[in-house]
């Protein structure tokens, strides 16, 4: 049916099954890894994910499972890589080296990779020679339970090879998610990583018990403030850019807006008087804005761009900024 | 105390009630026209607006209540005018010619003027000699109900005569509001005007049963598309113009996101199915989205700005287009 592509998927979350979902509702068979034996064998059993998005059912005919990553890649010819950010340090650095030889990467990853604070294509470049021909980038705005309920949504796919961008576009394209194209690569990583500070702030504000007009100016700013360190980031793409566009404002929009948001709810804790442990331990994960915030503020040292607000997230989170100092310092900072 | 400025307020809404007491609240004293007589005396008996905002308790001592615009303006120096646009002309036309020579105006007015379709400055220009140094205008994103309670707000003072801006937003901000200053007074008009055809597009999409995936990405697209207006119809402004700031985009995302939003609200109940008379039926009211939709219309038909959406919301509410089939365009120009 598709010809030469075969997908095969690295991570067994809500973002990789609501990917998984797409390419099968689509006809493609897939090869995914998943750590857990066991939960393969639940996946296998009763046709779902066990632990996340369950409600997603699958024709696991169409799935051939691995726990073996090397396996995986092998079998296929295009790679989701699907890790939580923090964790996907662990599966890559395992990875033989060559096997990314002649691959093609698609970064569902929405984070900078820790102790580097890199992203995943300067990872890749550096240690497995990944070419930027071979990489591209999917993202939302797409929260993964919406996708599982068929509300329409919309992925861009970024990529540096704009015919491999269109590929993927066509494959992940349902009736309920529509598929656009971007060439600008490092500033949609970098955006969906921004994203995540700026709704761990937005819970926090919501937390403090700021009202919607403020939220909408702390929103507004942060909008603001995103476009400007991307502008700084990816400067030779700028004057093209949209920053309108769903991969930018859309994604930070629905990141600080929806009640499915993880970061927005970690920041809520934090709001409500929860230390960052506490919250992390309530919450049972690390939300991703957490990590990020160390990511970017460690980026900025040598970008040095003018994100305040961010910069104040990040010492909240990493220096025991008071929440209410820190918001006091954010008021004066809107427009 | 603030030597020769005194202030007075035309309209007996929630908004005015707003402004009001964020300038009694300051030590103003304040001459307010209020149409209604009966509701002048439960104002002053009660301590608070009967009908509006009544959590709001007023020094009825600061106040001096007419039923006469007239004599508002006469003892006044600044006229606040905030009756809904689709009211003002009654309020407006009656009265006498001269009256405006020497005052200035502050419009709170979030609307174009019909039949017209007109800013109000426009308008006071043509039939007031009201020149552009005597105007300004005040917006949000303000809902009133949350300068009841206080939560911190930020208001926008646009004037060609910036002095004015200044002192306004002395004059008008106190520890819940924050004032800002900007001399984009018709891009800032009609941006209040847009936004509110927008939040009646995002209240459809809710009813419609959309989710937030899709609501950020359907914001994300009014956002670019009032820009696109903006930058058509105050051309000599946009390039020193922030079009994220507060009365830009949030502004936007207030009117669109908030439950306070009765545009919202009227656009959810066209989502759900009512038409267009039983939902202004059902909220006893007409929202501003409804005018605010034919007067953009008309205006941009020598304007031919890019406004696809805006467009389908008029034909939504005054060409009796299906809802769902709207939408289903609007789905298509999103990126």
């Amino acid at each position: 049916l598709h010809t030469q592509i075969t997908y095969g998927i690295l991570g067994g979350g809500s973002w990789a099954t609501a990917l998984a979902k797409m390419l099968t509702d689509n006809g493609h068979n897939i090869n995914w890894y998943i750590r857990d034996k066991h939960n393969i064998e639940l996946f296998q059993q009763r046709g779902h994910n066990p632990h996340y998005v369950s409600s997603i059912y699958f024709d696991v005919q169409k799935i051939h499972f691995s726990t073996s990553t090397v396996e995986v890649i092998e079998k296929s010819t295009t790679i989701i890589i699907a890790i939580p950010s923090a964790f996907v340090l662990n599966t890559l650095e395992a990875l033989p080296k060559g096997i990314c030889n002649g691959k093609k990467i698609i970064s569902a990853i929405k984070g900078i990779i820790p102790p580097q604070h890199i992203l995943l294509n300067e990872y890749l470049y550096a240690h497995h020679h990944v070419q930027p021909e071979q990489y591209a980038i999917v993202a939302g705005p797409c929260h993964a339970e919406e996708v599982a309920s068929e509300r329409l949504s919309y992925l861009t796919f970024a990529a540096h090879n704009v015919q491999d961008a269109q590929m993927y576009a066509k494959h992940f394209a349902t009736p309920y998610i529509k598929t656009v194209v971007n060439a600008d690569v490092d500033g949609a990583q970098y955006a969906a990583v921004l994203k995540n500070i700026y709704a761990v702030g937005a819970g926090i504000a919501h937390g403090l018990d700021y009202g919607d007009n403020f939220m909408s100016v702390f929103i507004a700013g942060a909008a603001d403030e995103m476009a400007g360190f991307l502008r700084a980031v990816a400067p030779t793409n700028h004057t093209t850019i949209n920053y309108a566009a769903s991969v930018y404002l859309g994604d930070l929009l629905v990141t600080c807006y929806s009640l499915h948001s993880r970061n927005r709810r970690f920041g809520n804790y934090l709001g409500k008087g929860y230390s960052v442990q506490s919250a992390q331990l309530e919450m049972n994960m690390v939300a991703e804005g957490y990590h990020a915030s160390k990511g970017i503020f460690e980026k900025n040292k040598t970008l040095q761009a003018n994100i305040p607000i961010a910069e104040a997230i990040y010492k909240i989170l990493w220096q025991q900024m008071n929440v209410k100092q820190a918001f006091k310092l954010i008021e004066n900072i809107l427009t």
